[in-house]
């Protein structure tokens, strides 16, 4: 494995917008992508936020190679391709490694809870034999809130042990700093992202390698400027303007807020719909999260563009 | 809707066979849903415990039409079909609907936490509406310990009285018989499942349609004369002596434990097989497994026939 086989940066779950009879809109999310890309944002498509398990995979299969045939350069992207069933994780990895995606982020399988680390072990062993593919790039996604299914130091180091090269990173997003020190702390030069860019300060100061934040899908200039200037003097200011943002969001469900935020900044109707069991703010929600963001300034610039 | 409308008696969460390459096993799952049913046991195939989560859909659909396709009468299945994307879930269903299945078994979409109950709402509306047809009926899947997405008391009378005839009981599997005491309260009549046999007999007694439990893979006959017979005198005693065989099994992971009891009791080590997340007993527990049975004079007559 050479350093640049280990993506870096920060990559947006990038949200899925959706048509009024809830199926996906593929020229939305092309447009959204490209605009990703044009404030040098990655595309961690397929994610938490992306509803991606609101969607079939028939629907994340065309929707991949739609991307990649629109021109996107499958480079920057990391698709979720953890599902419940390991063959159907195959079936969607296989696909990335041949797009040519830089890497996957990928979730346990996430149905039965409290299964053993050798139980998530085998999951990943019998996903990288069957995959059979030196091209393959796994970060793992440990969401312990979401999945209910943690990796473990020991899970980590031994996947690391026994699939050099194929298991690079991790996706981060239980918030919990004191676990990615842990991780940092036991595995030097782990593809490390942050799961939101609170920690992004703290994990690039532990040797990590960015982050993957619901919020760059609205602020992704702002997040990219804190990724490329994060040893500069103000670091800590920058950070803390981040921070703000992303309490005017979170105060309310990310996907819908996030989805408000690019129906409103780029005039769009359309963007403002979620699946369920999801649901859209109601017009006080909106109006507060837009009023908040409005009081600071916050822009998304060239967005409907 | 008529009370013939509404399925009762016991039904097993058939566990699902593996090949050495971990597909599934067509012909072993066919002999295991003969066994159950000739001992009186309904088929609620594709449940937590037949790992149907770790199953694609196309696995789904095969299974499922191999169960017909041999003869057995889809009246007493209970295919569960409630899928992280309610896509998935109306195809699944339509499919049960289509091959004349007595009901389907549906999990909410299970991936977001902490989801509103009006997004679990319009999940089953959805599902229901895109399903457009008179011949379906729901059983709510209530697990929250594995799917973490309960359901309120709110939300079961809220599609109710929207889709009278349509949302028909319940699996409650919390576990918890308060629980299952004020969904029989507020709900007269409803067809409640209680989600394992220790509470089978309250659950006759409050008025519930019988129970849907993973030890009715290996315990059918034992099980339904209790169903049989919950006004009999030592209606008590049966069920105590239920009980001592669920502890039994349950004091090691169910899943595991009931292939093991399958493979020895059946003389077929083909059965002993999990997919990932899940493991295998290792000897010490089958051992221990099987020597307790043994000590409670525990069999599976016909099973190997």
């Amino acid at each position: 494995m050479t350093t640049s086989d280990v993506m870096s940066g920060v990559l947006a779950p990038v949200v899925t917008p959706f048509k009024a009879d809830l199926s996906a809109d593929t020229e939305r999310l092309i447009t959204h992508c490209k605009w990703l890309l044009s404030q040098d944002c990655g595309l961690a498509v397929f994610g938490t936020n992306s509803e991606a398990n609101s969607l079939t995979m028939d629907e994340r299969f065309e929707l991949l190679d739609s991307l990649v045939d629109a021109g996107l350069d499958p480079a920057r992207m990391m698709p979720g391709t953890g599902c419940c069933s390991i063959f159907d994780s195959v079936a969607l990895t296989k696909r990335a490694i041949q797009l040519g995606c830089g890497g996957v982020l990928m979730l346990p399988p996430f149905y039965y809870k409290a299964v053993s680390d050798e139980g998530i072990y085998r999951s990943f062993a019998q996903i990288i034999e069957r995959c059979g593919d030196d091209r393959l790039r796994i970060y793992l996604y440990h969401f312990p809130q979401m999945s209910a299914v943690p990796f473990s130091i020991d899970l980590i180091g031994r996947l690391l042990e026994d699939f050099p090269g194929i298991v690079v990173g991790m996706k981060d997003s239980s918030g919990d700093q004191a676990n990615l020190e842990a991780v940092m702390k036991a595995f030097p030069g782990f593809g490390m992202f942050a799961g939101n860019e609170t920690l992004l300060l703290a994990n690039m100061r532990l040797g990590g390698a960015g982050c993957i934040s619901a919020t760059a899908n609205v602020n992704p200039a702002g997040i990219v400027n804190l990724f490329d200037n994060w040893e500069a003097d103000n670091a800590n200011e920058v950070q803390a303007g981040l921070d703000i943002v992303r309490e005017a969001v979170q105060q309310f469900v990310l996907i819908p807020a996030m989805k408000k935020m690019i129906s409103h900044y780029g005039s769009d109707q359309e963007w403002n719909r979620v699946r369920p069991p999801l649901i859209e703010l109601d017009n006080a929600q909106s109006g507060k999260l837009i009023d908040d963001l409005d009081a600071l300034g916050f822009e998304m610039p060239g967005l409907a563009g």
